[in-house]
């Protein structure tokens, strides 16, 4: 699963430095942000729910990053 | 800096199992995901051109992933 626009992504990229990027070096990169996201969003759900609330904060996010 | 739009990260977070989620969670999330996916980049952007390469290809990427 790809979550991020492919132009965001390649933006990153390019930020880096490079010059020139592969197209699934693009998706690549998309994949596995989304994926980080994915889990680190999880743990800060699993946080919040522990603390009481339904709402996740940015102190669950801030949390859960440093896993 | 935050890289990506507003309404993927929340998304994310949404599909993570959120019922609300507060403004800050979301730009919170986004600003690391931004950092993480510049680091990882970043360090592509070497190993491609450690490789005599100016094209940054998947397998750079997937490389400094493992890192």
């Amino acid at each position: 699963m790809t979550g991020f626009a492919r132009a965001r992504v390649e933006k990153i990229i390019r930020n880096a430095g490079a010059k020139r990027v592969s197209a699934d070096a693009i998706d690549r990169l998309n994949e596995i942000l989304t994926n980080y996201g994915m889990n680190l969003a999880k743990y800060a759900v699993e946080i919040a729910r522990h603390s009481g609330r339904k709402t996740v904060k940015e102190s669950d996010i801030k949390l859960a990053s440093t896993k």
